[in-house]
């Protein structure tokens, strides 16, 4: 049998903007498709395709040997796992809902003891990325699932990777991604605030600083090594001279009337470290902060 | 005469870890260096390899063409380039002293009104990348005399620009470049302490994840433009989408025990301009949060 031939059938339960999305691909992908929603009128475009529409979770996932989850939260996902009953027995459970990683953790450890396979993913691309080759999804749990089911998992996304064989770490691993994503976008936020004032349009500044943006990412490789060594001594850059600059970026949003407790923020945290002895170290000895709660 | 030939006498006041790479970039060049540093033994160094010390500053001045300022803040920049009196008249001055805009843009003032030629370079490379051909650095000023210059500019590094003709742009554009910078850092190592708080390698993280980090910095123009238009409404990913992540992202670090503080501050953000009625806007619309002192 080639891979096409094969045509697993998936069941999807839930069908938001993700699912809508994952129940296409599967479609599209050449796969018997069988849909359920706690409010069913949003198969109807999806049926009208060709997708089966089940009036009950139970008939939904009787109807597939992968069953994909996909909704709000994973007490939800899991209620309506269970609340299959035995048709899910000799099925095999993907679970692309969102949460923290004990929370998936805990539908793993659910679906272990009642000896169903289980794969928890993180996807890490908006709705429309579903299925581009550059989309990435990260998966962890049962290796065996993972592997069995590599061609329905290529029609999510190009980048999909098994990070680990604990149900969490998808998890982990999305919000290690979205924090630093977050502090990229505050402090280009700040930046762009700052050039505003000035007059200058955030895209001249992006495209005249191009290299200067683009090399950011490239310094993480390094902090991620000092990280993990927890060796921090540097002869060049180190914190002591992140200090005066610091001061000049709060002096500078002041004096231009814009915020600036974002830049206060990380002057503290660069002069704590620098007061309690690390003005030689790299910006990685910040981790001790971040380690505390 | 051909470029290496002209070799345009430069003095340098200022021979910190910097300025001390600046001037063997300069010798390395072709070009006769004089320097001058308030400790004098700083150019020991240097003149052992054929640089000539000034025992003044004016002195100094007088022996240059153009005179590249390398110190501590712009007060004593202009202090010393005062200090040296008429022996200034017919020379350009380089002043690469970091500082806020309007530090640098005095400094520009003071030199116009004499009839200097004026130009300030924000340098956004560390010392050992002084003429590297990735070294970027911004200039601000007298086109005249970055466009008289562009060879010895060059040994500086490979990527200089002139980024307008207002001394205190290239400040600015430093100010955005690190600014992006911390917040990065900031998001990256809250990202680490989560991960080793789960046993995971920071290095690990990052070889497996790579494709997702590199993408971050290209989310960055279409943000800018969103700002440069203030157009905000997005059809997916809109803030209402990262709200429930940045909730799991506190949850998780609250529940592992590391700063909460971070993710937080982003949550308060987020939630606040959703409950303001920009659920369905971009993260672009945040930009009214920093704009307010
Ligand atoms: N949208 C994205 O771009 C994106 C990206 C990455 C990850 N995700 C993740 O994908 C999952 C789904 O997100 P979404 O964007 O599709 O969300 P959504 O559009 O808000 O849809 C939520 C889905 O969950 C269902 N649901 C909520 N509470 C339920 C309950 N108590 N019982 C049964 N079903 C319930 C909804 O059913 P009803 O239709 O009946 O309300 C709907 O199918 C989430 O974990 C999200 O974090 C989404
Ligand atoms: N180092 C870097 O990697 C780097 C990167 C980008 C930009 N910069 C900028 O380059 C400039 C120099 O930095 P640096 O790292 O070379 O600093 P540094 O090693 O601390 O040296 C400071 C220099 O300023 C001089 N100085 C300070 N106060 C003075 C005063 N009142 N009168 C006369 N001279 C005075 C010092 O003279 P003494 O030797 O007598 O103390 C020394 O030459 C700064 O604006 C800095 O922000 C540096």
């Amino acid at each position: 049998m080639t891979t096409n031939a094969r045509r697993t059938a998936v069941t999807l339960l839930g069908l938001g903007e993700m699912g809508a999305a994952i129940a296409a691909a599967f479609m599209d992908g050449g796969h018997p498709v069988t849909v359920w929603n706690r409010t069913p009128e949003k198969a109807d475009a999806l049926v009208a395709k060709g997708v089966r529409r089940a009036g009950t979770v139970r008939d939904a996932v009787a109807a597939g040997s992968l069953v994909v989850v996909s909704v709000k939260g994973n007490d939800t996902a899991r209620e309506l796992l269970e609340s299959a009953g035995d048709a899910l027995d000799g099925r095999d459970v993907l679970n692309l809902t969102d949460g923290t990683s004990a929370e998936a953790r805990a539908v793993a450890e659910w679906a272990k003891e009642r000896g169903t396979g289980y794969l928890h993913g993180q996807i890490m691309t908006i709705a429309p990325g579903i299925g581009h080759p550059e989309a990435v999804v990260f998966y962890g749990g049962d290796r065996a699932v993972h592997d069995r089911y590599r061609p329905e998992l290529a029609l999510l996304g190009g980048r999909g990777s098994l990070v680990g064989d604990d149900a969490g770490v998808p998890a982990l691993y999305g919000m290690a991604v979205h924090g630093t994503m977050w502090g990229t976008l505050n402090g280009f936020l700040h930046a762009a605030a700052l050039l505003e004032s000035a007059g200058i349009e955030t895209r001249r500044f992006l495209d005249q600083a191009g290299p200067s943006m683009s090399a950011l990412v490239s310094f993480l490789p390094s902090i991620a090594d000092e990280v993990d060594r927890g060796e921090h001594a540097v002869e060049y850059g180190a914190l002591q001279h992140h200090l005066p600059s610091l001061e000049d970026l709060v002096r500078e949003s002041r004096a231009r009337g814009i915020d600036a407790e974002f830049p206060r923020y990380t002057l503290e945290l660069v002069a704590g470290a620098v007061a309690e002895g690390h003005a030689e170290d790299s910006y990685s000895r910040l981790i001790e902060h971040f380690r505390k709660g």
